[in-house]
């Protein structure tokens, strides 16, 4: 069993990382400061639900908390105000009250969903969360909770910690082989951007880490939490550091909006816009073999690139635009300096940007 | 113009109480914190808006801000998760980033919501907020920012702190003579429970405070907001103390379900409620002089003190069993001991709260 304790003053908490561990739900629900007899609320999804609700409801009645369940539809469409409120309508009439909790059972979409319903239910109750994807190391630390409005993503929650991160690595032995990946681009990120030794550690173990070799995963998740929960304790709310974490993500956003959500998964979009970073230092007088090493570690975890052909460098530009990220035609962007570490670049020019999308869709090398 | 720091580590700000402070909005806006040039979402009802929104609107463009607004339907229902979806559309329609504010123009409703637009739009923006009801005193300290759901009031909201409150006492000039009483009762309230001399020069100045002397007004809404400070700033997040804000409330609470939203004004209903804590307090062995002193205060005021006889005790009895106040058929109760002093009273008997509400409806006193 692995512990990464995030260290946030009053709200830190800890992660806890192992097997079998959701055997012992009860007793970490009671490490968290959830009152036996309690009532928790578990939000998950329905395609979490059959494999791992029951199990995890039984062992919390066995530890004398009541449950309620609330299972939501699976994918990025019940982060919205709507399914909001229906969680909310569960709570309410199920009597949750300040000394309830409520428990994300899921990936991402369930952590964030339900962490804004524990933000906001009765002005905030406990938090927990048990992620079973890969990629929810990512949104298991840093408290960012949220739902997304038509018009944009993530664009309505809070900043809200967690009491107790439960990540149990049984779970993952189920998740479809693309999200296995997808998860472990953010993983990577988190060695490219503080953790040299870690970026080549993963490239090394890629076979374990893929096959979910428990060994390795626990390790590398340990990592990936341990980096993030660094950045995030010197910059709860995201006045400054916090941005190094958006590495790859100004083009791997761009990618999924012009794709439409779901074409490439999160982790995937990232995956190229890490490549199109690495591309955008050299151009800046980073190391030529800078590009090179990255696109390396990315196709090692079986993870793109480079831009298929259908994809309009307009488009993508123009994306990057409604995000509201160029000023005056110049960005700011996260610029890898060499294997883990970056800078925060100011004013970087459209036209840099726009030549290396464009190569992103010729195969990536410009050499 | 009088200034109370309400202190709450990094999140303290200023409540600035006045005349005229709206002409001098733009420079309080930077005093807040808010950059000039940046965008201003300025949130008002139906009824407060014609008044004074273009008044407003025009000093801050005067200083430089970029003015967004949002008329909402006066009245509690305004405070839905509908409306606060469309604040929110309108938002990010404008394009407001993390520099921007929310500004709240209105009573409680306006605030409420507001605030909780500001709380949660991209995680949290500046809040600033401009009460024109003598009862939003109340609600601008203490950081409560909500919205109602279908099955419970305040359900759904934060804890969340303005950067300042800028109370300007002539907009109360236009303040419908109800709303003054009903807000006249919280103000009384703060005394009742912390501040004997306080209380006694309500009862002293009650014509001056009805016909809104500005002199008088300032000085009552200064002590008013200074007493919650300190209470709130002994107890940010309601884990002890700020219960004694209840005084009155669980009554009150249950008389408004009873009656239905709107028949009492807030106000209204708990000064039935004081009167009725101070009935329970002479049932617990408190002086009797307490209950004819405590009314004498609230008629002064031109306050209900009784209820009317088509409300059932059983109503009420049951809408306080509903709010999940009664465990095991007692009740924790906010008791007063003298003017100026309450004590948090556990395990008061649902037999002495039915008596208690049998007495207010014959004329209230039992002697
Ligand atoms: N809060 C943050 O800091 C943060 C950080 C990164 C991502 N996110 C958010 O996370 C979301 C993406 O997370 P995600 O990739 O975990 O998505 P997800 O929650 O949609 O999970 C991906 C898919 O895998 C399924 N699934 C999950 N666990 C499974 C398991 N163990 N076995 C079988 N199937 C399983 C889910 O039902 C879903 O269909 C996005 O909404 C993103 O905005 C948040
Ligand atoms: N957040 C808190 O701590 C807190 C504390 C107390 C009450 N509240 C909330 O406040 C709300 C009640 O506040 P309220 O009494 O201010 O209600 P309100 O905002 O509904 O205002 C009362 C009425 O007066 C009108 N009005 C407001 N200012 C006016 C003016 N200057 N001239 C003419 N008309 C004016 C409004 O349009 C409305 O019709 C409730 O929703 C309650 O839950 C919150
Ligand atoms: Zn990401
Ligand atoms: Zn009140």
């Amino acid at each position: 069993m692995r512990r990464i304790q995030v260290s946030l003053g009053e709200r830190s908490y800890p992660i806890v990382i192992g097997s079998g561990l959701l055997d012992g739900i009860a007793e970490l629900c009671g490490e968290a400061g959830f009152p036996v007899r309690s009532s928790l609320l578990v939000v998950s999804d329905n395609s979490v639900a059959p494999l791992y609700l029951d199990g995890l409801t039984a062992k919390l009645e066995e530890g004398g908390y009541k449950v309620v369940t609330h299972i939501i539809p699976a994918g990025e469409a019940s982060k919205s105000l709507t399914v909001y409120e229906e969680v909310m309508t569960t709570a309410i009439k199920a009597g949750l009250d300040r000394h309830s909790a409520v428990l994300a059972l899921g990936g991402g979409v369930v952590g964030d969903l339900a962490g804004f319903v524990a933000a906001t239910y009765m002005r905030g109750i406990g938090f927990l969360q048990i992620p079973t994807t890969i990629l929810a190391h990512d949104s298991s630390v840093g408290g960012k909770v949220a739902v997304n409005h038509p018009l944009a993503k993530n664009m309505i929650g809070a900043f809200y910690q967690p009491k107790m991160v439960v990540y149990d690595l049984d779970t993952l032995a189920t998740l479809p082989p693309r999200d296995v990946r997808s998860g472990l681009a953010e993983v990577i990120k988190h060695g490219l951007i503080l953790d040299r030794e870690f970026a080549y550690w993963c490239r090394e173990h890629a076979a374990e880490l893929l096959s979910l070799q428990p060994e390795a995963l626990g390790y590398a998740l340990e990592r990936g939490c341990a980096i993030k929960a660094d950045v995030v304790g010197e910059d709860e709310r995201e006045h400054g550091l916090r941005a190094i974490l958006n590495l790859g993500h100004t083009i791997g956003h761009a990618i999924e909006a012009v794709g439409g959500y779901g074409t490439f998964l999160h982790g995937e979009a990232i995956s190229i816009g890490m490549a199109g970073s690495a591309l955008v230092a050299a151009k800046l007088g980073r190391p030529q073999s800078l590009y090179e090493e990255t696109v390396s570690m990315l196709t090692a975890l079986e993870l793109p690139v480079t831009l298929p052909a259908q994809y309009s460098v307009d488009d993508i530009i123009e994306a990057m635009m409604h995000d509201k990220k160029f000023k005056e035609g110049r960005i700011t962007f996260i610029v890898p300096d060499e294997i883990g570490a970056v800078s925060i670049v100011e004013g970087v020019e459209e036209s840099v940007i726009r030549e290396v999308v464009g190569q992103l869709k010729k195969e990536g090398s410009p050499w």
